[in-house]
C-alpha cells in the first residue's frame, strides 16, 4: 500500500492546483502595478504613469505611453478578434467530432445499454460501452474547453504585458526581464493548475458514476487529451499561419523592397505581425504544451487503470501522474524565485544564463520531487500490464522513469539552445556562410537542423530504452510526464519570448529611442533561443507522450505484437512515415500562399496611399489584420482534416494493426522533421541577430544591417519562419493527436475496423 | 517442375548477357561514326570532320571542331584522374573491408573447416561457414569491382559522347538527340548486360565448390550485393560533393558576382563543374543502380535458396530473378529502337514525349515479358518460406509481384516529372513565387518536394503489400528486381542528361552560335526531368530491394518477429528514422565547405589574373580540378564511415532485434527525405530554365535572364544542388548499403552479437 492515504491525496492535488493559480495571480498582480497611460476614452480607463525612480530621459514622456498603450489596444484587439472568430469555427468542430466520438464508440455495442463484463478486472461487470460513449464525449469536450481556455488566457497575458515591459525597458533591462518573465509566469502557472485541477474534477465527478468501474472510469478520461490536442492543432496551424503570413509578408516588402526597419508603424503589417506573435507562439504554444500535459496524464492513468493500481484500486497510486504535476507546481513555484528575487539581471548578457538556470534549478529539484512522490504514493512492488503479459515493478524503477524523462528534457534543452543561440559556432557559421550569400546560407542552415537532431534522438531513445525496461508502457507515459513536470517553468520562459517580441515592435512603433529598442532585442534574441527550447521541449515530450498513447492504444485495441514484418504493419509504417512530409507541404504551402497575398496587400498600400512612406498617414492596419485572418481560418482546415481523418479511415477501412504501423511511422519520422525545422528556422533568425547586433570582430566583419550578408541572412530568417513556427511545432501535434485519436477510438477499430480487408 | 529445363536456362541467361553486350557495342560504333578533328598531337590522333549534309553554316568550321576536341579531352582527362585517384582509395578500403567480411563471418564457428548441418534443408550437411566467409568475401571483391567498372565505363562513354552531341547539334536537335541517347543506350545495356554476365559467372563458378549445398551458396553470393553497393556509397557520395562544391562554386561567383553565362569559359571552375557532372552523375549513378540491381537479385536468390526452389534444387526456378533481368535486357533493346529509329525528333518540344514514351513502352513489353518467364522458368505450385511459417505460391502470383513493382516505377516515374517537368503547374508555381524572392521561392520549394513524397509513397506501399501478401519477402525481392527490369532503358535515358548538360557546356566554351546552345538547352532541360526521374526509379527500387535484404536478413539472423513494442526493436527505429538526417548534414555541410573553398579560389583568379575577365588569358583550370578532387576526397569518408560502420556497432553491440528497428527506420525515413530533396532541387533547377526559355506569356514576365525573378530562381537553383545531386541520391545508398550489410554479417550477429544488452 501507498504511505499516502487516499484521503491526503484528495486533499494534495487541488491544493497545489489552487496554490498554482494562487501563484499566477500574485504575478499577475505585480506585473499590473506597472501603470499605462491612456487616453482611449473608448475604454473609460484612465491611467497615470507613475513612476519613482527616474533613471532615465523620457521616462515620464506621457506621448510615448500613451502610443505604447494605443498600439497595445490595438494588438489586444486584433488578437482577441482572431480568437473569437477561430473559437467559432473551433465550436463547430467540437460539436461535430462531439458527435462522431458518441456515435462510433457508442456503436461498438449496438448502443446497448447492458452492462458488460470487464476485460481486465475479471469477474466484475463494468459499464456499457454507450456509457463510455457518453462520457468519452463530455470528456472530449471538457478537454477542448481547457485548451481554448488556455490559449485565451496567455494571449490576454501576453497582450497585456507587451508594453508594459516595452515602458519598463527605459528603466533598464533589468526591470523589462522581470516583467516579461513574470507575465511568462503568469501563464505558465494558470495553465499547469488549471490542467491539473480541471482533470482532476473531471475524474472525482466522473467516478461518481462509474463507481468501482476504474476500467471505464479512465477509458473515458482519454477523451480529454483528445479534446485538449484537437484544439492544439487548430490553434498552432492557425495561429501558426497567421503569424507567419503577416511576418513574412511584412518583411519581404518592408525590410527588403522598402528598406524600412522591422517594426516600423508605416508597414501596414505591422499590426497583423505583432498580433501574430500573440496567436500562433502564445495562445498555439500554450493550447499545444496543455495538449501534451493532458494527453501523457491520459496515457499514464489509462494505463495503470488496467494494471494493479486500477484492479486493486489503490486510488492514491492511480493518482501518481497527477501527484507529480503537483509537486511540479511546488518545484517551479520555487525555480520561478530564483529568476525573480533571488537574483538581478543588471546587463544583457546576464539574460540567457538566466533562463538557462531556470531549467537547470528547475530539473534538479523535481528531481527530489520525484523521489519524495514515488516514495509515498507508490506501493514499494506492484504489477503493470505489460501487452498481455505481466511485470513486476518496485516504486524506485518508477522514479528512474520519471526522472529520466526530465533529464532527457534538460538534455534536449541544451542541445536545442547550443544550436540556434548565436552565442555558439554552429549559428556563427551560418552568419559566416551569408558571406557567400544566400544559397549557401540556406544549405548552412538545412545541414544545421539536420545535424541537431542526433543528440535529441539518442536522449529520447535512452529515456524510452530505461524506462520501458524499468515499467513497460507506464514507464514512457511517466516519462513524459516528467519532461512535462516543470511544464510551468518551460511555458514561464518560452512565453517570455514572444511578449519580449512584441516590446521590441511596440518600442520602435512608439518612436522610443535607439537605447530602448536594444535593450529589447537583447530581451529578444535570448527569447528566440528559449522559444526554440521550448520547441525542443514540446517535441521531445511529443515523441514521449506519443509513444505512451500508442502503447495505450495496442493495450486497448487488444493487439499483442506489431510486427514490422507483416505487410499489414510495414504499409501503415511507411506511409506514417510520409503524413509530417504531406502535412508540412500543406502548412508550408499555406504560409507561402497567403503570404504572398500580404505582399500584395502592402504594395497596395505602399502604392496606392500617398504620404504613407513619409509617415504623414497611417496604412490601414485592419485590412492586414483581415488578411490575416481569413487565410488562417482557411488554410487550417485541409491540415486539420489530413491528422483528424488519417486515424479514423485508417482504422476503419484498414484494421488496428495498419494504423498501429502508421502512428509508429509518424512518430519516428515527425520527430525528425520537426526538429530540424524548428532548429533550422530558429538558427537562421539568430544568424541574422547575430550579424544586426555586431558584438564579436567577426559578428562586425559580416554587417552592418543592409550589408549583403545581411541581406542573405534575412533571406534564410524569411525562409526559416514557416519552419520554425508553423510546420514544425505543428508536427508534435500531428503526432499525439493521431495517437490519442486512435486511442479514443480503438474500440470501435477493433470491432469494426479493417473494413477493406475484410472485403478482400 | 518448370517448363524451361535447366540446360536451356544455363544458355539463356549468358546469352542475353552477350546479346545486351552486342547492342551496347553496336550503339558505341553508331556514336563514334561522328568524328571529331583533333590537333591534339599528344594523342597523335588526327581526324578531319566529314560531313555529307550541310544544314548550317559553320559545319565544317575546323576551329570550332578543334575547340570542341580540346574541352572534350580536358574534361576526359580530369574525370579519369580523379576516378583513378577515387579508385585507389576504394582499393584500400576494399582490402580493409574485405578482411573484416572474412574475420568476423569466419569467427561464427571459431574458423572451424568441419562442415555443419545444414539450417533449411534439413538431414543435409552443409559447407563451413569459414568457406561462407571466403566466399563471401570473393563475392563482395567481384561485385565492388563489377561497380567501379561500370562507373568507370559510363563516364568514359559520357566524355566520348559529350563533344559529339555539340557537334551534331550543329545539323538539328534531331541528330544530337540521337547521338545522346544512343551513348546513354551504351551505358544502360553495358551496365545491366555485365551485372547479370558476372553474378551467372560467379554463382556457376561457386558452385563448383558447393555443390548441393545451395544454402551456403547463396549466402555468400549476398557479397556481391555488398560489394556493388559499397562503391557506389563512395561513387555517389564522393562523385555527388565533386560535381556540387565545383557547380556550386562556378555559380556563386561566375553568375552571381560576375554576371557572366554558364559555362563560360573565362570561369576557372568550368572544367572542374562539366567532370563533376560525369563522376557524379554518370559513375556515381552507374554504379548505384547496378547496386541495387545487385542487390535485389542478391535478395531474391537467398530467400529462393531457403525456399522449396533451392531445398528441391530446382535451378531454373532458382534462376528467376536471372531470368527476369535477361528479358529485360531484349525487352529493353526493341524499346530503344523506337527512340532511334521509329520516330524522329523534329522539334525541340519532342524531346520530352519521347524519352516518356521510352518509359510507357519498355513497361508495357516488360509485362508481356514478365509474363511469359513466369509461365515458363516457375512451377505452377510452390513453397515459400515466410518467417518460420510456410507459405504456398502459384506462378502467376509471381508475375503479379514482378508486375506491380514494374508498374510502381512507371508510376513514381511520371510523379517525379509531373513535380520537375516545367511543363506542369508545381514548378510553375515554383517560379512564381521568384516574383517575391528567393525566400517564397524556397518556401514554395520545400512545399514542392514534401508534397511529391505523397504518390510515390503510395505506390510503394500498395507494392509491398500485394507483392508481401502474395508472396512474401519472395515476393518484395521480386517487385523489386520488376522495377529495375527496364533498367537498361531507365540508365539510357538517364545518363542522357548530363551527357546533353556537357554538351551545352562545351558549346559555351567553344564559342558556338547562340542557337546551337539553345538546342543543347533544351537537350539539357528533358535530361533534368529524366535525371529527376531516374532518380525516383533509384529510389523507388531502393526502398523495395530495402525492403527485401531487410526481410532476408531477418530470416538469416533467425528473428522470427520485429515488434515495435518492444524497446530494444523501437530506439532501434526512432534511431535509425534519424540516420538520413546525420548522414545529410554530412553531406550538405560536405558540399557548402567545399563550395566555399572553390569560391575563394574563383574569386581569387579572378581578382589576381590581369586579362581573366575580357577573355585575353586562360584561367587555372587544373587548380579548380584539384580542390574539387581533394574535397570531395576528403569529406566522402565520415559520411561513408557511418554507413559502413552504423550495422557493425548496432549488430553487435545491440544485437539483431535492434539492427531490424534501425533497418526498418532507416528506410521508411530516408524515402520521404530522399524523395522530397530529389525533386525539391529538380524543381527549383528547372523552375530557373522556365524562367530563361521564357517560352510562355507567364514565363516572360518573370525573365529575363537576369532579372529580379531569375536571381531569386539561380538561388533556389544553387540550394536544389546538394539536395538533389548529393544528399537525396546517396540516402538511396544509405538504406540498400544498411540492410546488404546486415544482411551479410547476420550470422555473426545471431552468433556473437547484442553484446552490451548481455553484459548489462
Amino acid at each position: 500500500m501507498s504511505a499516502l492515504s487516499e484521503g491526503l491525496t484528495q486533499i494534495v492535488i487541488p491544493l497545489a492546483s489552487l496554490v498554482g493559480i494562487g501563484f499566477a495571480l500574485l504575478q499577475w498582480f505585480l506585473v499590473s502595478r506597472v501603470k499605462l497611460s491612456s487616453q482611449d476614452s473608448s475604454n473609460g480607463y484612465k491611467q497615470k504613469l507613475i513612476e519613482s525612480d527616474e533613471e532615465e530621459e523620457g521616462i515620464n514622456n506621457l506621448e510615448i505611453s500613451i502610443k505604447c498603450t494605443e498600439i497595445q489596444h490595438a494588438i489586444s484587439v486584433g488578437a482577441t478578434s482572431f480568437l473569437f472568430t477561430e473559437y467559432k469555427y473551433l465550436g463547430i468542430f467540437m460539436c461535430v467530432f462531439g458527435a462522431i466520438i458518441f456515435l462510433f464508440l457508442g456503436s461498438v455495442n449496438g448502443f446497448s445499454t447492458k452492462s458488460e463484463p470487464c476485460t481486465y478486472s475479471q469477474g466484475n461487470t463494468c459499464k456499457p460501452a454507450l456509457a463510455n460513449a457518453i462520457f468519452s464525449t463530455i470528456a472530449f469536450l471538457l478537454g477542448a474547453l481547457t485548451s481554448v481556455l488556455s490559449g485565451y488566457l496567455g494571449m490576454k497575458i501576453a497582450t497585456y504585458a507587451n508594453a508594459r515591459t516595452t515602458l519598463e525597458a527605459r528603466k533598464g533591462v533589468g526591470k523589462a526581464f522581470i516583467t516579461a518573465f513574470r507575465s511568462g509566469a503568469v501563464m505558465g502557472f494558470l495553465l499547469a493548475a488549471n490542467g491539473l485541477l480541471v482533470l482532476y474534477v473531471s475524474i472525482n465527478l466522473f467516478k461518481l458514476y462509474y463507481g468501482d468501474d476504474w476500467e471505464g472510469l479512465y477509458e473515458s478520461i482519454t477523451g480529454y487529451g483528445l479534446g485538449g490536442s484537437s484544439m492544439a492543432l487548430f490553434g498552432r496551424v492557425g495561429g501558426g499561419i497567421y503569424t507567419k503570413a503577416a511576418d513574412v509578408g511584412a518583411d519581404l516588402v518592408g525590410k527588403v523592397e522598402r528598406n524600412i526597419p522591422e517594426d516600423d508603424p508605416r508597414n501596414p503589417a505591422v499590426i497583423a505581425d505583432n498580433v501574430g506573435d500573440n496567436v500562433g507562439d502564445i495562445a498555439g504554444m500554450g493550447s499545444d504544451l496543455f495538449g501534451s500535459y493532458a494527453e501523457s496524464s491520459c496515457a499514464a492513468l489509462f494505463v495503470a487503470s488496467i494494471s494493479s493500481f486500477g484492479i486493486s484500486h489503490e486510488f492514491t497510486a492511480m493518482s501518481y501522474p497527477l501527484l507529480i504535476s503537483s509537486m511540479g507546481i511546488v518545484v517551479c513555484l520555487i525555480t520561478t524565485l530564483f529568476a525573480t528575487d533571488l537574483f538581478e539581471i543588471k546587463k544583457v548578457s546576464d539574460i540567457e544564463p538566466s533562463l538557462k538556470r531556470q531549467l537547470l534549478i528547475s530539473t534538479v529539484l523535481m528531481t527530489a520531487g520525484i523521489a519524495v512522490v514515488s516514495f509515498f504514493a507508490l506501493p514499494s512492488e506492484f504489477t503493470l500490464f505489460n501487452f498481455g503479459t505481466e511485470k513486476e515493478v518496485k516504486n524506485w524503477h518508477l522514479f528512474f522513469c520519471v526522472a529520466i524523462g526530465l533529464w532527457a528534457g534538460l538534455i534536449i534543452g541544451y542541445t536545442t539552445e547550443y544550436y540556434t543561440s548565436n552565442a555558439y559556432s554552429p549559428v556563427q557559421d551560418v552568419a559566416d556562410a551569408c558571406r557567400t550569400g544566400a544559397a549557401t546560407n540556406v544549405i548552412f542552415g538545412l545541414a544545421l537542423g539536420y545535424k541537431s537532431v542526433i543528440i535529441p534522438i539518442f536522449a529520447i531513445a535512452i529515456a524510452i530504452f530505461v524506462s520501458f525496461s524499468l515499467a513497460a508502457m507506464y514507464g514512457i507515459a511517466v516519462a513524459a510526464l516528467g519532461m512535462l513536470s516543470t511544464i510551468a517553468t518551460g511555458l514561464a520562459i518560452d512565453a517570455y519570448g514572444p511578449i519580449s517580441d512584441n516590446a521590441g515592435g511596440i518600442a520602435e512603433m512608439a518612436g522610443m529611442s535607439h537605447k530602448i529598442r536594444e535593450r529589447t532585442d537583447a530581451l529578444d534574441a535570448a527569447g528566440n533561443t528559449t522559444a526554440a527550447i521550448g520547441k525542443g521541449f514540446a517535441i521531445g515530450s511529443a515523441a514521449l507522450v506519443s509513444l505512451a498513447l500508442f502503447g495505450a492504444y495496442v493495450s486497448r485495441a487488444g493487439i499483442k505484437t506489431v510486427d514490422v514484418l507483416t505487410p499489414k504493419a510495414f504499409i501503415g509504417l511507411i506511409v506514417g512515415a510520409m503524413l509530417p512530409y504531406w502535412f508540412s507541404a500543406m502548412t508550408m504551402k499555406s504560409v507561402g500562399t497567403a503570404a504572398l497575398k500580404m505582399v500584395e496587400e502592402v504594395r497596395r498600400q505602399f502604392n496606392t496611399i500617398p504620404g504613407l512612406m513619409e509617415g504623414r498617414v497611417k496604412p490601414d492596419y485592419a485590412n492586414c489584420v483581415k488578411i490575416s485572418t481569413d487565410a488562417s481560418l482557411r488554410e487550417m482546415i485541409p491540415p486539420g482534416a489530413l491528422v483528424m481523418l488519417t486515424p479514423l479511415i485508417v482504422g476503419t477501412l484498414f484494421g488496428v494493426e495498419t494504423l498501429a504501423g502508421v502512428l509508429a511511422g509518424a512518430l519516428v519520422s515527425g520527430v525528425q522533421v520537426a526538429i530540424s525545422a524548428s532548429n533550422t528556422g530558429g538558427a537562421w533568425d539568430n544568424a541574422k541577430k547575430y550579424i544586426e547586433a555586431g558584438v564579436s570582430e567577426h559578428a562586425k566583419s559580416l554587417g552592418p544591417k543592409g550589408s549583403e550578408c545581411h541581406k542573405a541572412a534575412v533571406i534564410g530568417d524569411t525562409i526559416g519562419d514557416p519552419l520554425k513556427d508553423t510546420s514544425g511545432p505543428s508536427l508534435n501535434i500531428l503526432i499525439k493527436l493521431m495517437a490519442v485519436e486512435s486511442l479514443v477510438f480503438a474500440p470501435f477499430f477493433a470491432a469494426h475496423g479493417g473494413f477493406l480487408f475484410k472485403f478482400i
